[in-house]
């Protein structure tokens, strides 16, 4: 029994909050480790990994298979390529939590170089991206999505002011080198988190204006 | 008129070889000015990356065009998907020489700190991979695709080799700490090229074999 387009592409809404839902956690997690130099923190990531990578092949599969079985009209079609981009950024910021318990583990057995402020800060606010990024998508909110292009330039403005800091200390005692990059490497994993996040908000513009913003006054990131 | 499909699909390959030539010679030109401290071989990125801009936007119309007029069969459909994932992961990788000649104009203008041999070595095995992954994904050749997800694991541990040796010499003489660090981020942007060649001979394989190789023995990248 094949069920109805509008049905199925609720679903696949619904497992793109899902999945975007566990990606948040799973930066959290990371950085709450790291923050309060507690591995306790990192006990559920690897499951919620494998969940996330579960999420990216069914919302593959489903998007191939709402196109090939409804032949959905321009803008639904539209939508549903936008999902399968999505469905690719969300799974690569998940990865980036990863990668951030990964120098976590490293750095919470060395002594703290010393309390982190800005780092939890852009956490926070790459995670408010993801969160709004995807209901900009799913509900079609281009406004919401052009308020989340706009914190991306926080996260990088955060990220450049923790490389300057680091790049003090280390200059000032080599001893902790390898301690200070770890931190501006973990602040380049959460700026690529806002740089996915920006990407689901462009996906977003995409799909209801059908154009273009994405090199519209582009910004690398480095 | 409509044009047939298959001349479709052949035009959007067309599209797509074109895109991933142009980020090869971005990232030639960006390490080449990096290597021979030439200024010169920035001259034409800014112009070849709106070039690859342009395609990623014409490639996206592309496939939302094949599928709407045609209706494609479910083979077809799945090619189509991963073209469009494909676009984004070239698009992104073209990126990547930019931050490469962004920092690079930092540091030629500043002392040499010793001749570049591993980095222009992981320049030209991250071309190569995406010369391959290309190649492998509009001939949904699984075979080249498979050989392309070899090399990544050349590029990693050639990426961890700079690391070390930058942190090894910014050690022995802090005065360095700023330019080993720019060359420790380029070894980086490289290797984020090689992961989205790795992107792309993974859609290949998800295209030909209608499975998903991506979350088999997943190493994450920094």
């Amino acid at each position: 029994m094949e069920r109805h387009f509008d049905e199925q592409l609720a679903t696949l809404k619904h497992q793109l909050i899902k999945m975007s839902a566990l990606a948040e956690i799973m930066i959290g997690d990371a950085v709450r480790a790291l923050v309060e130099r507690d591995p306790q923190a990192l006990v559920g990531l690897d499951a919620r990994e494998e969940q996330v990578n579960r999420f990216q092949v069914d919302i593959d599969e489903a998007c191939l298979t709402l196109i090939a079985l409804h032949q959905p009209a321009a803008g639904d079609l539209r939508f549903i390529l936008g999902a399968a981009k999505t469905n690719s950024d969300l799974e690569r910021l998940a990865d980036q939590a990863i990668n951030i318990a990964d120098k976590t583990r490293r750095l919470i057995i060395q002594p703290a170089l010393k309390p982190l402020v800005l780092i939890p800060r852009m956490a926070d606010i790459a995670r408010g991206m993801v969160t709004d990024s995807l209901h900009a998508f799913v509900n079609r909110d281009v406004f919401l999505a052009r308020a989340v292009l706009l914190r991306d330039d926080q996260v990088d403005a955060l990220k450049a002011e923790v490389t300057a800091e680091m790049l003090r200390l280390m200059t000032a005692d080599p001893a902790i080198i390898e301690r200070a990059m770890g931190l501006i490497l973990i602040a380049r994993n959460l700026e690529r988190i806002g740089d996915h996040a920006t990407n689901i908000a462009e996906n977003t513009i995409f799909v209801v204006e059908g154009r273009d913003v994405r090199h519209q006054g582009d910004g690398h990131k480095v």
